[in-house]
């Protein structure tokens, strides 16, 4: 499969976009499946992306995947948006934009991020539930490559439950809590103070000074956007991993919680679940945790590292193609 | 104690201030411990109002509590200030021009909010437990009437354990969990979704039908300022009244929560926990499982409405007279 030359690949080729809140991933492949390139733009949220950054940040993604010489040869794009996406949704209008402006004049297909995240699994399937925890949590029913049905995906203030904001929201209040004697002073206390306000955590301080201690870190995280606290998310994987108790007790909860979102949809045993995202991707920190909680419903875990494979599968379809890799 | 004239109040005028988020109370009582007035001016947070909107407010609550030709009578005014308070605390300014513009020359005393809710409490102690429970919670050891020791109080994204805030978020995430299907549809949920989206609750919508109700909740949730989610906990009460269980259990675990917080501070059996806020005030919802949840520590709580008479007792201490009622 080693390509010596562009002029190797066999046409059409195809392109996938797994366009997220963090950034917008590209996959190119030829009708072969050989992997043509990759790229990564800013973020890619619908909702909370401008028109004109959206437009540009697929572009650049798209950009980096696909060779200039070769963008003639594209023909079908997928996109997976997450808060977006599905026939009909505006972003439509961003992705041809984001092509016209490369010179690729390609069929388009617009997905949600479960979407392509399912088509991401082994066999890109059609039918499937998907998990994406990683700042937020969802899971989702996909049936004949379409959502049926969702699951929290209620964002940091209302939902959300197992999420990197949730674990890193619980870890800053496990710190206050110690630090005015509610709980006790372990290690993830400390990596999470030493991480907000460094240099400042010491047990041995008085009352008053503890007071002052609180009042520092509610500065902090009252003067960032909310979602900013699931940066200390790996605070609590890395506590846990050096043996903290209270920490692996929120991974555990918080595995627990993603396992309870997905026994909502109704799974049936033996049906595939794709997960993904910073916590449940391959070697993701809650993997296993998941694992030991989906196994009494009958459902053994499908990591993925992303949608983009999935969109790729997508894409490939849409050009009247198997999903899969010949 | 009826007066048929303003010249039968004894001098000197002593008035209190309670400077809470929602609003200034002002009371004002004679060196015979007889009512004059009362008012109430806009929200007294010195860190959410800003210096002009404060003085104003304090101003207006004090303009209402003492009739134009007794305010010359005003010897000592003492504040209770959430958010801020104590000597030397920015507050004293934004007070003291309020007293000068209504030509009202006094000692003043600065305190925090939970000092004056103490002094509020049987016999004004000036030593005990404060919880205040409103849309934020926070309990305080009180020493000498001042704050030695503080728990919670971390406000609506790191803590406020058990408070309105807490109470009206887990009653919206109920909502979003029945309507998605992760918890039964009780009349809790109905309730709260009549407030958000009205006409909108349907037990019968479909999976499509319910994903877009969760999204039109969240648009409504997210583009208000968080803390508005307290104004969903009378709900909360009203359906525990009506026998709805999962309510009941929210305010139960409310309580729990409440009382864990007063336990941080290393609690006496038989010291005074003056209990007050929306949730804790004379018939406060919360006040009968609060007294269950503090039993075993050998603590009662003493409701009371709000901090303005401690805030009386404090400026009758200043004045040079017992802080009681003669």
């Amino acid at each position: 499969m080693l390509i010596e030359s562009i002029d190797q690949y066999v046409a059409p080729l195809v392109v996938g976009l797994d366009a997220g809140g963090t950034r917008v991933r590209a996959r190119c492949e030829d009708a072969d499946g050989r992997l043509v390139g990759v790229g990564h733009g800013g973020p890619g949220n619908a909702l909370s992306v401008e028109r004109a950054a959206l437009v540009n940040n697929l572009a650049q993604a798209v950009k980096a995947a696909v060779p200039a010489r070769l963008r003639p040869s594209v023909t079908a794009v997928a996109g997976g948006f997450a808060g977006g996406g599905g026939p009909g949704s505006p972003v439509g209008r961003s992705l041809a934009e984001a092509l016209g402006g490369l010179g690729i004049e390609a069929v388009t297909g617009l997905y949600g991020d479960v979407e392509v995240a399912c088509a991401s699994g082994p066999g890109a399937p059609a039918d499937g539930l998907v998990l994406i925890a990683g700042t937020g949590a969802t899971a989702a029913r996909v049936a004949g490559r379409r959502t049926v049905r969702v699951a929290d995906g209620d964002g940091w203030l209302l939902g959300d439950a197992g999420s990197g904001f949730w674990l890193g929201r619980q870890a800053l209040r496990c710190a206050l809590r110690a630090v005015d004697g509610r709980e006790e002073w372990g290690p993830l206390v400390t990596l999470v103070l030493d991480r907000v306000v460094p240099g400042r955590a010491d047990p041995a301080l008085d009352w008053d000074g503890r007071h002052r201690l609180k009042q520092e870190v509610a500065a902090w995280a009252y003067t960032q956007r909310p979602v900013v606290l699931a940066e200390l998310s790996p605070i609590v994987v890395a506590a846990a991993r050096g043996g903290d108790d209270r920490a692996s007790g929120l991974l555990d909860e918080a595995a627990r919680q993603l396992a309870d979102t997905v026994g909502a949809l109704d799974p049936v045993p033996g049906e595939p679940l794709i997960v993904t995202g910073g916590l449940l991707g391959p070697e993701g920190p809650l993997v296993e945790r998941l694992r030991s909680g989906v196994e009494p419903m009958g459902l053994s875990c499908a990591p993925v590292p992303d949608g983009a494979a999935g969109a790729v599968a997508l894409a490939r379809l849409l050009s009247g193609v198997s999903p899969q890799r010949p």
